[in-house]
Order: structure tokens, then C-alpha cells, then sequence
């Protein structure tokens, strides 16, 4: 349901919510974490049957596709887009293609980052990658179909038509060569290279910040988001995405090989820019901590009914403890 | 200007075209190619303006975004979208987004069939293939980007929201895991097997078929055509697909190097599945000849307004003399 243009949250909060900021206050990643663990089963459902592909498509296609996308991952990006167009005033269910979209386009970057001749990863969240299990061929064309698939889900399910055209445009340019894969590209030139700290972040705010930016964009934009809202989305959703690659790089840096899934220490090891070999780990830390400070704030008007956002950011910062 | 539902060219033809049918009888493929050389500078301008990127995107992911796309081509897939729209009343300005979203997806698709790890080709329409030319990170990168811009082209630019919308959904459809995706999967498998012309039939409907299809199609819903329009503009459409990949196949079998500015026999040499190899170089010209014969009966209706399409189809043939 659309929201009104007024800027609701600057009414008096209800008398049962008097305690908001308290709560917000002690806010820790239970609230994200069951939250979570509530709606995956939903994004995983819509997941699976728009995947359940007739006989034109190829079984080890279908299966590559299939082992990338529905397999374990946090499921970040649809989970921001679920949690930004409820904190609107939508249901989940209706932005289940948008949320869905994203993740789509989040299992096709990994596939093709991780081919030979881009960061040459034989391992993704603690199982082969999908060339190390398909051969790069299959990875390739899997990676292409679930680019190509995100936007049919969108333009055909999205509703309105209008609503989905918008997402389409805005998740398409989060997505090319000015956004995600402009940023991969430069990173994959950065290596070895003497970059700086502004450079580094010219890079992750495209390679991974603008797909959580937009996720959280195209939730408001299903959940009728009104100007200064989106605005305090997007700046959420910048700040978020910030800290969860410098959260990442830190993991990298100094993470348990086990833990993470994948292998570790590899990014210092050849060389790649990173928050702690550019700025050290503890101030890497204390930026990605100002940026979740900065990234609650943006989202303070909402109240509890932004309880989630709140919850994620603890657990983005939690995630390096 | 959309057109009203009433099968309008069932009305007697105005006075002017009672030769209409001789006319088209005679069609040669000077109309097209006249049509198509004062059409394709309108096209190319609108790509170079689509991928004017800036300072987001690194200099030599754009240089091989432009390689690729802007070179030498028959720009076949926009024509025909073009044509498909002025067609049923609209103007070739208005389907111009949806002709640069055809034309990156192929352009796209041809950069990641050519590399390595798919059918390897180093050399594209007498150029160095993109990969040879940028190196294969570049190339995979080239491809993603281009394949992101054909839907934020459809989804920003093609009027109204409602058709960008079908158009996206439409062209992912084509091209994806059960369209042009699923048909190279297939096809790189089928490299060595003993497939029959059922088989060959299969993949090239979803291969090069559902592209040539789509366009069309894009152009038909552009154009605001009823069902049947929308019915035969399809049917045309794939039998021209068809022909125009046994012509394809002929030229590989056949053809002189110099002239298709890629490397010839090829496909046989290593085992491929072309018309040719499995129906004979005679039956194939035959196939052909039929197959385009039985496009030019869909549009007839049209009379003189499908000259282009009629003169197309005269096209696609001569390739092969």
C-alpha cells in the first residue's frame, strides 16, 4: 500500500511504542537474525519455482543455475528488499519478484567473479564454485541466464507494470558498467596496483555497494516510498554497504578459513587493495563501526517499524567478532 | 499510433497499389538494402549515445563495450524491429530503444560465444574477436554490461512503462535459460554427438531463432499490433530464423573466408552440427528457399507496407550466391 507523500513518522508514535528508541538503543541481531530466518523460506520458495524450467532449457544448465542460486547464502539483498518495502507500508509477498531479482543478479556476479580469468576462485561459501563443478563453459551461461532471468522475473511479476520498469531501469544501471561490473573491472586492474583509500572506495561502491543500495531502493519503490524516504533508504543502504565490504575485506585479512567458506588471506596474498591493507585493521573497524552508527541514523524516523534495518546493522559489524 | 483491432488490411488496397502484388512478386533485396542504409546511421547513432558512458565505467571497458558493438554489422536485429513497428503504424524513432536493446543482447551473445572456454573464436567480422583483442576478463565483463544496458535501454527509454515492461519481459524470455542461452548450452554439447535434424532444429529455434523472433516481435508490440498482426509478424519471424541459420551453416560449409570475415569450415572441422553435414548442401538451399517462401505468405496482408520484410527475405537468401 503506497504511502502517503507527508512525512508520516514526524506524528507522535502510538502510546505502545513510547519505548522506541530504547529499544533501538539495545538493538542487537536476534530481531534480524529471526526475521530472517522467517522469510528466507519465502525468498527460497520463489527462488525454486522460477527456476523450474521446461525441457528448452538444458538439464546441466538448469542444474548449474540451480546449485548457484539456491544454494547456502545469506541472503542478504532480497532480505533488504523485503525489509525496506514492509518499513513502507507493502506486504513481503508483494515484493517478492523484486527481492528475488536482486539475488539473481547477486548469484550471477559471484559465478563470473569467481571464473579463471576473473579472481580465479575454486571455492564459494564452502563448495566447489559453480565452473569448478560445471566447467567454465556452463558457469558462463549459467551466470548469463540468471542476469537475463532477474529481469524477466521483474518485468513479468513486479506489479505495476510501471513499478517494474522503474526497477528494471534502476536495477540494470546498479548492475552495468557504471555500477557493479565497472567496479569489478577496476578491481580486477587494481591488483598489484598502489591504489589509495578514495580509489578503493570508488571500487566497492560499485562492485558490491550499489547492488545493496539498490536493493534497498527497489523495496521503496514497491513499498511507495515518497522522496525523502527513499533518500534516507539509499544513504541506509550506502552506509550498510560500505561497512559490509569492509567487514569482508577484515574477514579476508585475518578470518578463520573455515568459518567463511572460502579461502582467506588469498586477496592480501595477491596483492589486492583492501580497507586493512590500505588503513590497517583497527581503523578499518572503526570506520566500518561509524558507518553502521551513521546507517542507523538514516532510518531513526522509522521507528520500530524499521526495527530490521536496525538489527542488520549490528549484525554486519557482528559478523567480524 | 497504435493500431485498431480490426484486421485494418482487409480493406481494399488505396488505388495507387493495385500492383501491389506484382510488386512484391518482383521484390528483390534492393529495397531492404536501400531501407537498411538509410536506417542503420539512425541506429548507430543511438548506440553511440546509449554507451557515452561516464567516469563510472573504466576507460577500457567502455573502448571494448564500443568495439563490439559499434563495428561493422549487418545490424539485422534492430532492422527488424524497426521495420516491424513502421509496419504497423508507429515510427521507427519510437522503437529505437527496443532496437538498441536487440542489437546489445546480440552483441553481447556474440562476444561470449567467441571466448575460449565456448567456441572459441578469434577472429569476428574481420576484426580480432573482443577477448583476442581486450583479454578474456574484459571480454566476459564487455558481455555483462551489454547484456545489463539492452534492459535499462528497454526499461528507461521505450514508451510507454507498460510495453517497456512486456518488451523486457519479452526479450529476457528470448534470450535466457530456455531461449538463446539454452540453445548454446545445447549446442556446444552437441559438438561430436550423432544429433538428427530434429535435434539441429531444436537448438537453432532457441539459438539464433528466438532473437530474430523477439525482434519482430518487440517491434510488432512497439507498434501496437492486434493478435493476429502479432501472430504473423512471429511466424515470419522464425521461418526467417531458420533460413537464415541453414544460409549461415551454407556459408560456413562453403563459403569464402574473405567474404564472412570469419574463419570457414570451421564448424565441420571440429564436429559441429550444421544443416549441411546432416541434409546435404542441396537440401539445405531447398530447406531455405521454402522456409523463406513461406515467410513472405505471413506478411502478405501487409501488401506494400511489408516491402521490407518481402525484400529482407530476398535477402537473406542472395547471402548464400
Amino acid at each position: 500500500m503506497p504511502v502517503a507523500s507527508r512525512a508520516w513518522w514526524a506524528t507522535p508514535p502510538p502510546a505502545h511504542a513510547t519505548h522506541t528508541h530504547i529499544v533501538i538503543g539495545m538493538a542487537d541481531s536476534t530481531f534480524f537474525r529471526n526475521y530472517a530466518a522467517e522469510v528466507r523460506p519465502l525468498i527460497n520458495a520463489a527462488l525454486e519455482s522460477y527456476t523450474s524450467f521446461g525441457a528448452d532449457c538444458p538439464a546441466h544448465l538448469k542444474e548449474a543455475i540451480r546449485y548457484s542460486l539456491l544454494g547456502p547464502g545469506k541472503k542478504l539483498r532480497p532480505l533488504l528488499v523485503l525489509m525496506a518495502a514492509e518499513t513502507c507500508g507493502s506486504t513481503r509477498e508483494d515484493a517478492l519478484p523484486a527481492a528475488c531479482a536482486v539475488e539473481m543478479l547477486h548469484a550471477y556476479s559471484l559465478i563470473h567473479d569467481d571464473l579463471p580469468a576473473m579472481d580465479d576462485d575454486d571455492m564459494r561459501r564452502g563448495r566447489p564454485s559453480c565452473h569448478a563443478k560445471f566447467g567454465q563453459a556452463t558457469a558462463i551461461l549459467a551466470g548469463d541466464a540468471l542476469l537475463t532471468l532477474a529481469f524477466e522475473v521483474l518485468a513479468r511479476h513486479q506489479q505495476p507494470p510501471q513499478t517494474a520498469a522503474l526497477c528494471c531501469a534502476h536495477l540494470a544501471a546498479a548492475a552495468g558498467a557504471e555500477g557493479m561490473v565497472g567496479g569489478q573491472a577496476d578491481d580486477l586492474n587494481a591488483e598489484f596496483s598502489n591504489g589509495d583509500l578514495a580509489m578503493l572506495k570508488h571500487i566497492h561502491r560499485r562492485k558490491t555497494g550499489a547492488m545493496i543500495r539498490v536493493s534497498v531502493l527497489l523495496g521503496g519503490l514497491v513499498g511507495g516510498a515518497n522522496n525523502e524516504q527513499t533518500g534516507r533508504l539509499v544513504a541506509y543502504g550506502e552506509k550498510l554497504g560500505l561497512a559490509f565490504q569492509i567487514v569482508d575485506d577484515l574477514l579476508d585479512f585475518q578470518g578463520d578459513e573455515a568459518a567463511v567458506g572460502k579461502r582467506t588471506g588469498k586477496d592480501s596474498a595477491r596483492g589486492k587493495l583492501t580497507f586493512p591493507t590500505i588503513m590497517g585493521a583497527e581503523k578499518s573497524r572503526a570506520e566500518a563501526a561509524a558507518l553502521i552508527q551513521a546507517a542507523r541514523e538514516q532510518i531513526s524516523p522509522w521507528g520500530v517499524r524499521a526495527k530490521g534495518f536496525d538489527s542488520l546493522a549490528t549484525f554486519v559489524l557482528e559478523r567480524n567478532q
